[in-house]
């Protein structure tokens, strides 16, 4: 049966580097008896522009009835002074909690071929494979009561809440140890329980179900010495779980580290491997419309999307393989460009893969 | 006059770490005229196995009354499964909060003695000379409500509250700006200004604290984006701003980008530059009783002491030449340790020091 895929370029370079993996997609269509019908839409500060709000219902709805949803990127200068509740990543959000989309899955691999585009020692980071698994519908990007108030003597104040329940804690924690389960069976969780409430309990609700998994060593870790170990000694690490927040900026230290969050995709599935998928990185902004961007990261997005998602882990095996052969060549886009390689633009990287395909 | 300094050791290393401080404020005592007394008490855990509090009413008595307090660290395994409000870190909490100490400094520099410590690339590092200024005496580690309950459906949810008002951003930004003009005049003000809306009145309060600093380039980023940026060009940097928990995570990534974190100082001060000086560091409970740590950062916030609050700028540049000499001298303890140098425990380079004054 036809599998529905919605396209959601977004904002930025967002366009670009979808464009590519569509590229991708349709000559799987056309060579791989891949079967799928994609639909494109807006999403973010492209939503905005046209209708007012950074996801219109409309398309809200096309993602429910979608199998799975492709994004490139959200956000912009252009809508920075946007009130918080209409900005571009509001869209995002939405599909994220409307979607059901709990475990966001952020590989932060060293492709051996980009070792030195690592700003670190390539000793410290030759080989890295990190999984960060970080909770993405509740914490504190959608606690409740939020806001600015005015106080009594006149001064403004703002306020948010950090917050989770024993059942949120438990199914991400699942997906995490299992993840650890098909690797090498190590588990940091990160949080902050020597200071605040919601992490203290998140720490004991990790440790209740890690009974479940005896074979996972499981490790508890504040976030600020997580922030700290992942620069000092990164290979320590095989699985991390942490919430909303805290995965948000551990994941994006962790995928710098590795000097190639131009290559790094990302899933968030539902609790049926109904998912999203996206690049790392973000919108860049200073390099839109430039044909500069790196396109690898929203390809291998897509073929995450084909592996969990649309039941064709021989396609996404191919996508990879395709890739590995182009960087293998010595094509890269200026990101991850270093001497004696051929820098190339965002489509012709694109071209390179389908004909690697 | 006489100048008073509260000495509170704290656990693991600290009793360590501030016993070599100690020593070389003594010796100045004794050489230099310093006209200073010592108290000595408890704080962390070493105060909660006595008084069944991490700090006694009295000894936050003392504390108001000092003119300064040297702290080494808190914390360890042993109280670990304490209630978050009587573990160790609650003395420190405590501290800092009741003697308003809102303005944290944490110098994150790289030494050239030490440039190969460091897991980045030279390049990347050399040079390096970033102040973080945190805030800490408000944000998300002191907002009520906050607490662990039982819902309706029987499960239990955990909560704590994320909060600034306007009056408490502007003390801080101002101190910020204030360090700026003295250095190269650029400050980061760090939020997450596109999804909490407490972060979004920082970033505005931020804006206009700065019409009344036209000479400083200020620039606003994400806390995700600056985790990164810190592991890709960390020499972007000159000054950064942030609240309490970000300034947690980014202060403690950044140190340890120096390969130094042994050797990095903390002041944090009220508003008539009062103090409490500690290490970066934590109070790393496994090589607790070793007589292995790195007593530098101690030794170095007690020159900060100097500095800000008891008025011996002299003084505290003595002590940091006198470092300068011992790690000329390639004397270093295991932390900091590199191929060619001696290595040396805990209290040799106290007396190391104390031989370089
Ligand atoms: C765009 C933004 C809302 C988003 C987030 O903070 O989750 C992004 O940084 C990410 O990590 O996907
Ligand atoms: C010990 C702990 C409460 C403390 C904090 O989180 O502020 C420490 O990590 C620090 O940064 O000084």
């Amino acid at each position: 049966m036809t599998k529905s895929v919605l396209i959601l370029p977004g904002d930025g370079i967002g366009p670009e580097i979808t464009a590519e993996a569509v590229k991708i997609l349709n000559k799987l269509v056309e060579t791989d008896g891949l079967d799928i019908s994609m639909e494109e839409d807006l999403v973010g500060g492209a939503a905005y522009d046209v209708h007012g709000v950074p996801l219109a219902d409309a398309t809200m709805e096309k993602a429910h009835q979608a199998d799975a949803v492709l994004l490139g990127a959200v956000g912009g200068y252009k809508w920075e002074s946007l009130d918080i509740s209409v900005r571009p990543e509001k869209g995002l959000l939405r599909l994220r909690k409307e979607m059901g989309l709990f475990a966001n899955l952020r590989p932060a691999v060293l492709y051996p071929q980009l070792a030195s585009a690592s700003t670190l020692k390539p000793e410290i980071v030759a080989g890295l494979d990190i999984l960060i698994v970080r909770e993405l519908t509740g914490g504190i990007y959608f606690g409740q009561p939020r806001g600015i108030r005015v106080l009594d003597n006149g001064e403004r104040q703002g306020y948010n809440t950090y917050v989770y329940s024993e059942s949120e804690v438990k199914r991400i924690a699942h997906v995490a140890f299992q993840a650890a389960m098909k690797r090498n069976k190590k588990l940091t969780s990160v949080d902050k329980a020597n200071v605040l409430e919601v992490t203290e309990m998140w720490r004991e609700v990790v440790e209740e179900v890690a009974k479940e998994y005896p074979e996972v060593e499981v490790k508890h870790m504040y976030v600020d010495n997580a922030a700290m170990q992942l620069v000092l000694n990164p290979k320590q690490f095989d699985v991390m779980v942490t919430g909303n927040m805290f995965g948000d900026i551990l994941s994006d230290e962790a995928s710098m580290l590795t000097g190639s969050i131009g290559m790094l995709a990302s899933a968030s599935l539902d609790e049926n491997n109904k998912g999203m998928y996206e690049p790392s990185h973000g919108s860049a902004p200073d390099i839109a419309g430039q044909n500069k961007a790196n396109p690898l990261a929203t390809i291998l997005s897509a073929a995450m999307m084909l592996r969990y998602s649309l039941g064709r882990e021989d396609l996404a095996v191919k996508i990879e393989e395709a890739i590995s052969k182009v960087l293998d060549q010595g094509l890269r886009t200026g990101d991850i460009w270093s001497e004696g390689c051929t820098q190339v633009t965002c489509s012709e990287m694109g071209d390179a893969v389908v004909a690697a395909l």
